[in-house]
């Protein structure tokens, strides 16, 4: 591997693909001068599109394939019979050691299965997680997992603090960022088991990590904490949630605007204020979700991602891959390891 | 029970008791003048406070209590050695036919167990929920369990969708309410074991009820459906994150709003619309969580609501009891049960 950063790109996934992937790439490329680009899906398609957007030449390669995962397909199924698709051959690219990274808009399961298998999970991670950045008061937070394991054992949560753990001092270099188990109280006895326990194996981390104990959905927009650990599916409900409840409220917001002339001359004046506020807002610069625990890095874009929304998944990875952050995860495992096992043994013993 | 409208009210329970209850009391009195109130709690206290708040003599009668049910009680502690506390007597006055319909701010899962245990839950129902009215783009739609069951199989998911059903009916006269099961992707592969099972019995309904399969966190916002199921685990997360995303988008418009004097001026023209729009979006007026299942009426108010807030749980309290929610939920229960225990056994058989 050249000295250059590479990122290898499904361009084929994703619901605007490939027309917005190419378009995405294209910015992203302006804004990192010293990145390659692979990109995986139909030839002729691509070879279009990279003129339209003006890719340089220099600066990617088109590797042609013959199929596509779709948004409905079982993971399994495309697991099992899409080895010529532009997922598949674009992950195997960082397999192989042709890129540091890889980047898709498309089928969330089908992704983490097939990262799953060809980058392979780290030394002492049961189940992979999906990561994201969210904007809260009190500056950006970390959740996860958002969708990976719709069900989870107290095991999996810890190690999900850990990696979470992580990724914000990768990301924000905070030396020791707050942890929160997300629950349905913040008394002891609240919740499920599984929670219980993990909140008893990162309290005997003792300060080794920042651990705050049980965290509730509001927290998450009050930034309470720097990493909201939690299951799968209450994850994505929360993450789709806040994602349903913004547009709820913008919408709103306009409508309101609209209902007299007034007002009009209002929003007219706040406007550069607000401008600066959409932008700090936009959901689009927190797109790509980060694919945890595996032996290297594979980022999700969202499926509806707009070019704009796609260049900064592709950010995400580039930061990801500048920063060393699996070899940094590996490390961090390494020293808290010891402490989880003894501690899991502790539990279990109980 | 006389004709007029008796609701009993706790008013020691919630961080703003006993005066935020007594006020709220007081406000819900004002705008009802047919109903009612039957106040349990310290003596001496609610003789200075309906005094204060000028709740006339002829409207209420205090029913001394000694003791008080804490936020952080265990509600199986609770139950055992709660018999004199505010909450269970004035739950025990609607069992024993003294009131209607009982209103509190206090211990959330307190609530619940002593409401089952003194009102009982209706026949066909394995375990109640915690319903509540949110806003939408689409208008009001109803939430449940909102906190009652952590852990929920597809039986008690399939009741859940009943209920809300009926409670739709009952509060917006909609004659087919839409439901939707809470998953993490739409695609009928996606989710727990529970929510695919429960999603089979509710299509085997057929057009007794409209159900649409399966929604995500973002179709609350957007009012996909009118009536949203869910565990209690999730739907608690959700209507959390609900709430703190809206305070994180407000707070940070404010914000914005104060960066310049023009913005402010903006602003200023705009309030009469912003008003408006704060005013249907006050999660204040929406305060009043259900509890569906149960063979009397118990509505739990937000722990810390103030008097505004909490006068619209007694609303909440007062509209259920008119409407003879219980009645329409057990009628219901008895035309769609049937149709469950069929669909039940077949399910089992597979």
């Amino acid at each position: 591997m050249s000295d250059t950063l590479t990122i290898s790109i499904d361009a084929m996934g994703g619901d605007n693909a490939p027309e917005a992937i190419v378009d995405g790439v294209s910015r992203a490329a302006l804004r990192n001068p010293d990145v390659f680009f692979l990109l995986f899906g139909d030839e002729k398609q691509l070879e279009a599109l990279t003129a339209k957007y003006q890719l340089a030449a220099d600066r990617f390669k088109i590797h042609p394939t013959t199929q596509v995962v779709k948004g409905d397909d079982k993971p399994s199924v495309a697991v099992r019979s899409g080895r010529e698709s532009s997922m598949w051959k674009a992950i195997m690219s960082v397999r192989s050691g042709y890129a540091h990274a890889v980047v898709s808009a498309g089928n969330t399961g089908a992704l983490m299965a097939m990262s799953k298998i060809c980058l392979g999970t780290l030394s002492g991670i049961d189940r992979p997680a999906i990561a994201a950045v969210l904007p809260s008061l009190q500056g950006p937070v970390v959740a996860l997992d958002l969708g990976a394991n719709a069900e989870c054992n107290s095991q999996n949560l810890v190690e999900f603090a850990i990696m979470g753990h992580v990724l914000y001092r990768v990301l924000f270099q905070v030396e020791k960022p707050s942890i929160g188990l997300l629950n349905i109280g913040s008394e002891e006895t609240k919740g499920r088991d599984e929670i219980r326990e993990a909140s008893t194996v990162l309290k005997g981390f003792g300060d080794k990590i920042n651990f705050k104990g049980f965290v509730e959905g509001n927290d998450i927009g009050h930034g309470a904490v720097h990493v909201f650990v939690t299951d799968g599916f209450s994850g994505n409900v929360a993450l789709k949630t806040i994602e349903g409840t913004a547009k709820f409220i913008t919408s709103s917001l306009k409508e309101a605007v609209r209902s007299s002339i007034v007002s009009k001359i209002g929003f007219l004046l706040a406007t550069p204020a607000l401008r600066q506020l959409k932008k700090k807002m936009d959901p689009r610069i927190y797109n790509g979700a980060m694919f945890l625990g595996l032996n290297g890095i594979s980022v999700k874009s969202h499926g509806g991602a707009d070019a704009f929304s796609f260049s900064y998944a592709v950010e995400s990875a580039i930061h990801m891959t500048r920063n060393h952050l699996c070899d940094k995860i590996k490390e961090e495992l390494r020293t808290v390891m010891d402490v989880t096992d003894i501690l899991s043994e502790e539990l279990h013993k109980q």
